[in-house]
């Protein structure tokens, strides 16, 4: 068994930011698998394994590549069963799609004005012209201009979050007692915005900050392995 | 194995209209469970069994009650175990709390202008008198005003149901291949305001009525039991 995880990363290798790399990293040591990383930036993503994928992260496990974080974690479930598992049974991978489709839609959009500026300033020299070239032509403005709905996005986030404070009165994970790979969707959220920006995006005594201290404290505090903006 | 389930109604008991109550019918149809169903309006709430709930529904089994919509398919999960679950395993009943957060934080307090004076006029002359004052009470307006906000409330629903759709693109349920508890938490939200109101809601063609639709279409039609408004 020799796993290789490919993962988005800035100037810095030993800073991964990616929301979706960081789900995976979760479920990896949630299932107790060890993978090498390979730290790669924007522009290099495509000479990845002749062209394999034209996102990461990528996992390959050997001979077998699979890319999607989602489809990762389905993969791990089912080649790895023997070890905790992941989605809790087959409702509880039903419904992770649920908790995916609030972070994607919901979550992550209003995190982009939060972040870009600070995701551009971490990227090496050429994935920095990559980056400000495709996401001003998919936004339709300047970095610069979508940073300055930060303000608005912060406060709109806070109160998009309200499926997860009614969901943390009840227990302590989105997957009960313990975490599932629905915690870690959400966590890879707030965990790229942790990596990429000082910016308070969470309030100190907010429930979901709570909860994402817990996940950062999950295998021997994998998340804490790198530090905070 | 005697069932009961206290429903509550307007001025016409057979057109019950609660989101909460829904989910429980569909839970008891989901479970092939039978029971017969009593009608009660607002004020004859706290007469219910010797006072034992403020809050319908209620179900009794036998000689045990149970108040609220998720501990009652809980307590169906624990009692029937044979039959068929609602929430697909240990991950699925957790994940499921989340869809509950997200339907009674985001999309009943959207549906409330949308829906609330289309309630009043269903509702029986003593419960008008209670709903107009607790509700007037609890949102600090008159059903009226509250009402003005329907248009935009409309608006803004479409776009928080984008979690659904993503959803929808994986799969035909929020449960997989087939509904769960997941689908009918939020199944009841759409069902109340189809009963209770000629507004459409959602778009004809959007995914999120398409699966409205396979719901009304389960456990024999259930839900087109009682007709749209």
């Amino acid at each position: 068994m020799s796993l290789t995880l490919y993962a988005l990363a800035g100037a810095d290798p030993a800073r991964p930011f990616s929301p979706h790399v960081w789900k995976v990293a979760m479920a990896l040591a949630h299932k107790g698998l060890a993978a090498e990383t390979v730290a790669v930036g924007f522009t290099a993503i495509p000479a990845i394994e002749n062209g394999a994928t034209k996102l990461v992260p990528l996992l390959k496990d050997g001979d077998t590549l699979v890319s999607d974080s989602f489809a990762i974690a389905r993969y791990l479930e089912e080649t790895y069963p023997d070890r905790p598992s992941l989605f809790g049974g087959p409702g509880g991978l039903a419904t992770a799609r649920f908790v995916e489709g609030f972070s994607q839609t919901r979550v992550h959009p209003l995190l982009t004005p939060i972040l870009i500026t600070d995701i551009h300033a971490m990227l090496a020299p050429a994935d920095q012209a990559y980056f400000r070239e495709s996401r001003e032509k998919r936004l339709g403005r300047t970095l610069e201009e979508t940073a300055a709905g930060a303000p608005a996005a912060i406060t709109e986030l806070r109160t998009r979050l309200e499926p997860l404070r009614h969901t943390l009165r009840h227990q302590p994970f989105l997957g009960g007692e313990a975490p599932l790979f629905a915690d870690y969707i959400v966590f890879g959220a707030f965990q790229w915005a942790r990596i990429v920006s000082k910016t308070m995006v969470l309030e100190a005594d907010d429930p979901v900050t709570l909860w994402f201290d817990r996940c950062l404290d999950l295998h021997a505090a994998l998340g804490r392995s790198v530090t905070a903006a």
